[in-house]
C-alpha cells in the first residue's frame, strides 16, 4: 500500500483541505492529524470553537476554504489551538474518518493563478537548455518575473495528466524546421511551491514586501506540467500558453504560514539593490525539503532533491511585485514560485534542466533512459519541513501520464 | 449630455447585461431596447417565456449571465424571439426602466481571461515599434498567439484607470540604461473585441475551428490598458504581466452571435496551410466597425477607425487553438482578439502602433501632442455593426486616466 504520509501531519501541522466521504457526501472543510481526517463543521459545534465568536461551523460547511482563508490571522490562530486541544482531549474522534475512506478535493476556488520564476538556478539552467547561454532575464535582479496561468486546469493531486496535442517545431536542432501537429514529445514536470492568498488585497492599493505575510494563508506543492515543444514555439512574444494550460496539479492540503513560521530560513542575499517597496530586511524562505520521483515500470527513481531555501525571490517579494501596479488579489488566488532548483544536478526541479531540454538523457533505476516523460510514467513530488522529524509536511503531489487523445 | 447610443440597441440586437437600480437594488439579468432597460426575471414570468420550459425567471435573477450563457442556442433563440414579441406588444414596459436610472455591472463571472494577438497589422506594427523590424512571431501563420490575462482586474466600462506604478528602463533609447521605479510613462490603450464563452468545453476534449461557434455566447468590446514601459521590461521571457494586469475594461452589453450572424464577413485568406483542426472553410469575422477616441481638455479626437473584418484569426480559430491541448473552457470565460488594426495609420488600434512606441507623436484636435496617455485623458471606444443603420451595436467602452497613487 502507498505511503499515507501520516508523519507529515503531526499536531504541529494542522493543514486545511476539502474532503468528502460516503458518510459525509458534501465536500467541506477538513484538517488532518496522523491518518485521521477531521471534519471541521462538526467540530466547530463544540463550545471551544463557539467562543471564537465567528460563524465557524457554517464557514467550514462551505465547499472551498476561501472564506476561512480570508479571516484574520488572529482568528485562524485561535482555531488552530482549538483543533489541537480538541484532538488532545479526543473530542475530534467523533468528527473523524480514516484518510483511506475520504476523497480530497481542490481546497480553494482559484480566481487567478500566477506563476513566477523565482529561482536563480532555474532561470540560468533554462536559459542554457533553450538558448545555449547562461543569461538572466533583463529584470531578474529587480523583481521576480511571472505570468498568468490557467485556473480551469488546476486539479488536485492524483488526477492523471493527458499528454497534450499541439503544434511545435519538428526538430529544434534544424534551423527553419517544419511546424507539425501531434502529441507533445517534450512532456515535463516543474516542481514548485505555491502560496494561497488569505486576506485579500484590494485593487489599487499595494503592499510592501515586508508586510505581505499578512495576506498569505498557507502553502501547497504544485506541479506545473509543461510541454516543452509546444511551449517553445509560443514563447515569442507572449510567453507560455498551450505549453502549460493543459494541467497543473496541487496538493490537497494547505499548510498554514503559522505552522511554517518556526522553520523560517534566510533567503539568499540580494545581488543588486531593489526598489524600496521590495526591500525586506527579514528576507525569508521556509525550510521545506523537496523530493521529485519518476515511477516507471514499477520502479522508483529520485530525480530531484532540493531545498526551498534556494529560492532567490520569496513569496513576500512575489506578492509585493504583484500588487504594485494596482492589481488586486482575492482570497484563494494561487501564486506559485516557479521551478525550485539548486545549483547541483540532483537539485534540478524539471527535465528541461536535468536533461538539457531532452538532449542529454539520464538513466532511471530500471536502466531506461529519461529525456522527457513517457506515457505511463508517474511523477511524485513530496515536501517535508526540516529533517522530517517535526511532523510538518505537505504529503505528495502525484500524477500519471496518459497517452494523448485520439483525433 | 452624453450619447446614450440608443441607435445601437434596436429590436434586432437584444444584448444581455447585468443591471440594478434604486427600484431593483439586486443586480440581475437585463436586456436593452432603445433607451429602455428590461429586467428579464420579471419579464420571464409571462406565459410566452414559461412555454420555453426552462426556469428562466430564476436564471435571470442571478447576479451574472453565466447560467443563461451556458444554455443551448435553441433555448437562447426562443428567449430572443419572446423578448422581441414582448416588446412589440408593450408587455416589457412594466419591467423596464430608463437607461439613465440604471447601473450596469460586469455581465459575467470570468473564471479565465485569454488575450490573443490575432491581427496581422498589429503584430507587424508592434514588432516595428519595439524592435525596429516588421517580423511575424514564429508561430503566427499556424495559430493565434495568446497569453492568459488577469481576471480580478476586469471592470465594466466607466471605471477610471489609475496610472500604474512599476519598474522599467528609464530611457529605452540608451543601451543598458537604468531600471527605475515610478509611475508608468507609457500608458496605452488596446482596442479589442472579446468573445464570451457560452456552452462550456470540457477539459480533455477539443474543438475543430468550424464547430466553435456553438460555444460562443456573444461578443463585447474590450480595452486592454497597457503600460508599455513596464511591459517592455517583463516581456522576456514570460510575456505580459504587470504591464497589463492593472486593469481591463469591457462593455456592459454582450451582443449575441445570433444578432451578429446576418453580418458575417469573410476573414482574410490564409497565407499558409493550417492543421486540420484549425481548417475552417467558412472563415468568418463580423462586420463590426470600431472607432477609438481620445478626449483631452474637453476636446474629442478620433485616433482610430477600423473594421473587425481585418482580423487574420477568427474567434473560431482562437477557441479551437485554446482547446486542442486539453484546456477546458467554462461559461463566462473571456477570449479577446488582441488589438484590432488595419494597414492604414488611421486604423491603428493602440498608441504603440500609432506613435511608434511614443517616438512619433500625433497632434490631437486641441493641438496638443499625444505620445502616450496623460492623466485626465479619456479613452472612448465605440463599436457598431455595418453602417450603423441596422440597430445593432455595443455602445461604448470608456475610462478616464487618473494620476498614479502616491507612495
Amino acid at each position: 500500500m502507498a505511503d499515507s504520509y501520516a508523519s507529515h501531519f503531526g499536531i504541529n501541522n494542522i493543514p486545511y483541505g476539502i474532503a468528502s466521504s460516503s458518510k459525509r457526501t458534501a465536500p467541506q472543510c477538513a484538517t488532518r492529524i496522523g491518518d485521521d481526517i477531521i471534519f471541521l463543521a462538526e467540530l466547530a459545534e463544540y463550545d471551544s470553537f463557539k467562543a471564537i465568536s465567528t460563524p465557524l461551523s457554517s464557514i467550514f460547511r462551505e465547499t472551498t476554504l476561501n472564506t476561512f482563508a480570508a479571516l484574520s490571522k488572529d482568528i485562524q490562530s485561535k482555531v488552530r489551538v482549538a483543533i489541537q486541544e480538541a484532538h488532545k482531549s479526543n473530542l475530534s474522534k467523533k468528527c473523524s474518518e480514516s484518510v483511506k475512506d475520504v476523497k480530497l478535493h481542490l481546497p480553494v476556488h482559484i480566481g487567478d493563478f500566477t506563476d513566477y520564476s523565482a529561482s536563480v538556478n532555474h532561470v540560468l539552467n533554462a536559459s542554457e537548455a533553450v538558448r545555449g547561454i547562461r543569461e538572466y532575464p533583463p529584470a531578474f535582479h529587480k523583481y521576480p518575473v511571472g505570468y498568468a496561468g490557467r485556473c480551469s486546469s488546476i486539479t488536485v493531486s492524483g488526477a492523471p495528466v493527458r499528454r497534450p496535442l499541439g503544434q511545435f517545431i519538428e526538430d529544434y536542432t534544424v534551423p527553419k524546421n517544419n511546424i507539425i501537429f501531434g502529441p507533445s514529445r517534450g512532456l515535463d514536470y516543474e516542481l514548485e511551491v505555491a502560496a494561497v492568498i488569505g486576506k485579500p488585497v484590494e485593487s489599487g492599493t499595494y503592499l510592501n514586501a515586508k508586510d505581505a505575510d499578512e495576506h498569505i494563508f498557507g502553502l501547497v506543492l504544485l506541479n506545473d506540467w509543461s510541454a516543452r515543444d509546444i511551449q517553445g514555439l509560443e514563447m515569442n512574444p507572449l510567453g507560455p500558453f498551450n505549453g502549460k494550460n493543459f494541467m497543473t496539479s496541487i496538493t490537497p492540503w494547505i499548510v498554514t504560514l503559522e505552522a511554517l513560521k518556526p522553520f523560517e530560513i534566510p533567503a539568499p542575499p540580494r545581488m543588486q539593490p531593489v526598489a524600496e517597496f521590495m526591500d525586506d530586511p527579514k528576507s525569508i524562505n521556509y525550510n521545506i525539503q523537496l523530493e521529485g520521483q519518476v515511477l516507471r515500470n514499477g520502479t522508483q527513481s529520485t530525480t530531484c532533491k532540493v531545498g526551498f531555501e534556494t529560492m532567490y525571490w520569496t513569496f513576500r517579494h512575489m506578492i509585493a511585485h504583484h500588487t504594485i501596479g494596482g492589481c488586486g488579489l482575492r482570497s484563494g488566488d494561487l501564486v506559485a514560485s516557479g521551478t525550485v532548483s539548486g545549483d547541483q544536478k540532483h537539485e534540478h526541479g524539471c527535465l528541461l534542466e536535468l536533461t538539457n531540454n531532452g538532449k542529454v538523457p539520464i538513466t532511471l533505476s530500471d536502466e531506461s533512459e529519461l529525456r522527457f516523460l513517457e506515457d505511463g510514467d508517474e511523477v511524485r513530488y513530496i515536501g517535508v519541513v526540516g529533517d522530517g522529524s517535526v511532523g510538518v509536511g505537505f504529503g505528495e503531489c502525484v500524477g500519471v501520464v496518459k497517452p494523448a487523445r485520439q483525433l
